[in-house]
């Protein structure tokens, strides 16, 4: 099966942060491998310790790189401990990340190709003597180099993996002609951004959005209402997004990750 | 006219800051139609909805990169309403920004070459169907890939513009021998960047810098002041900047973006 | 002696965090006279004004990259005043300074090859003039991207140095059976990262890491306790860290940068 190939493409998408050489030396880690990579930053900012954020951004945007991409994704509180490290090809992208629910939402929608990092059956790659507190420099950028280069081919990693630990992050749901979800993650601007993917939001004929004791109505764009005015919107990445024209929902609603939010008919 | 060869580089320079996959995205977007980009960031940390910062800094910045770079600028609060997109040539650099004042203070100076993008006109391109709310990823990046490939002049995106929007950052006056500024930005170290070119200055005898009723002499450089001394200077971008040695002068006096300053005779 | 071949890949660590244009123009210099440099980024968020904890990092995350690797690193207070600007050679990577002890722990454990840049030295390259306060811009990109590209050799940038600025930081101390160290600096996690080389640990029995009045014992990695504990462990950049499992030690302990750290025999 060729389902993966590569294009030379490696993302990150980490909990890491700017501070630090964390991010600077996975690069090195590639470039030493593979010199002629071209890598880029997914973002080194989602929630800390939390990686359904991770993963619902990996879900949403890995489309929009060249077929035959690697994505790494590492929030990995477990790192060192029992968690295994998972392989994952969808959609002939590729996908590394620790077992700890960040990829299974992407993954479950689909006929799961995935496996389970074995470091005996990776002897070949001469990787470093793992540290026990940043694999994603001494395990994930390696492996994703040497894939990433075509010396590697997903499934030779280790063995299929069948069954990858639940996400943290409930999904969107439907009961009685309303819907409920959460707010997974806050932008730079304030908006809110939840779980609830477009194709819930068509089934209501006229939908209002609830938060947080608000109500608000959709439009298109923020750019539809008065700069201060509150809105829901279907945002760029296909879920529903509260904003504010020209202000920071957020600081205005007194809401941020994890807030509840239900879209009702406007009656 | 062959006023802009490609270089194969692309800058950008937004307000969307480093959480989310905005910037990743758009990347994306660029790498999925040209293999061989390289792209650089200049700042995702311009003031937010405020398009004047961005704008500064890109006139004050492009000629650092080889000419023949594609510099792409977004600080876009009318995404997706009745906004124009241009695409400019300045100097054999191409600029692609939305028309809200962003790219004027650039432009007005020179014979203006700037087009207005139509997308019935770039049909062939293949654009996706733009989201209402990032024209970043599914506009402005693939137009500047098609430009940097090669594949797409700009004088083909649409028609000429011949005017644009005002922009929101009034220009340094100078009356009774005295000038007048503001500051446009404060950088990482708290120094306070302002819009008054070196050009003002010099037309001083013994100029003086005024601001929150604080007075400050001009030096060449940090250095030449005892730290926590306060001081001003023509910083490296030709603009006045005041600084505190080795402190944050912003944090000192109490002042940031918009903050009145004058220079005065030294009496 | 041929110390040094270039690898074309530049790395960069500076304090100039990420607003302005500072770190793009960098680039764009280094571009404009090498077009297929590969620049990497290892951290803008260096304590300001402080070259201590970039000279850390860079002499921790060096032997991460390809060798023939140019390392630039920029915590430069003194900037356009007396302070030279070095290059030197350490197991086959080069880098780049100011003189101002950010480099000197690194090369004071090696028979130190390291010139000092002498302008004059470098007329053919036409360089730009420099400005008084950008030198990283100005200096720093364009010798980077010379002896990256194969065209300038370290040695020939100017004379010889024999002697460096003294460090900031002093090194950890072993005596009576007990070690003292400091805190580097915090990452994203709050982990506090300490002077503290593996070394010196190894010389002690049963290791009990103290700081702020709290003892903590060392584990192998964060998932070996439960969350919410605190714990000492090697890290993977060969230093003792205080962390707190899936929490913030520096919160917690109310402890940052340039706290006293010991570790004794637990008896």
């Amino acid at each position: 099966m060729k389902s993966f190939q590569p294009s030379g493409v490696i993302t990150f998408t980490t909990d890491f942060g700017h501070k630090g050489p964390f991010i600077g030396t996975m690069k090195g880690a590639i470039l030493s491998r593979f010199r002629d990579a071209t890598i880029v930053d997914i973002s080194h900012e989602t929630s800390v310790h939390w990686p359904a954020e991770a993963g619902f951004w990996i879900s949403r945007s890995y489309q929009y790189f060249p077929e035959g991409t690697v994505h790494v994704a590492i929030v990995d509180p477990g790192v060192g401990g029992q968690r295994d490290i998972i392989v994952a090809i969808n959609n002939r992208h590729c996908f590394i990340a620790p077992d700890n629910g960040l990829l299974t939402p992407l993954l479950k929608s689909t006929e799961m190709e995935a496996y389970r990092i074995d470091l005996d059956a990776l002897e070949h790659l001469a990787l470093p003597k793992p540290s026990a507190t940043f694999h994603g420099r001494d395990i994930f950028a390696p492996v994703a180099a040497e894939i990433a280069r075509g010396a590697l081919s997903p499934s030779q990693v280790g063995e299929p993996k069948t069954e990858l630990v639940p996400s943290l992050l409930d999904e969107a749901e439907q009961s009685n002609g309303a819907v409920s979800g959460v707010v997974v993650t806050v932008d730079n601007f304030g908006n809110l951004i939840t779980n609830i993917d477009e194709s819930l939001v068509v089934q209501l004929e006229s939908p209002i959005c609830e938060i947080g004791g608000h109500r608000m109505k959709f439009h298109r764009t923020y750019a539809r209402v008065t700069p201060g005015e509150y809105l829901a919107l279907i945002n760029s990445f296909g879920v529903v997004e509260i904003a504010r024209a020209e202000q920071s929902a957020a600081l205005g609603l007194g809401m941020g990750r994890g807030a509840p939010v239900r879209l009702v008919e406007d009656h």
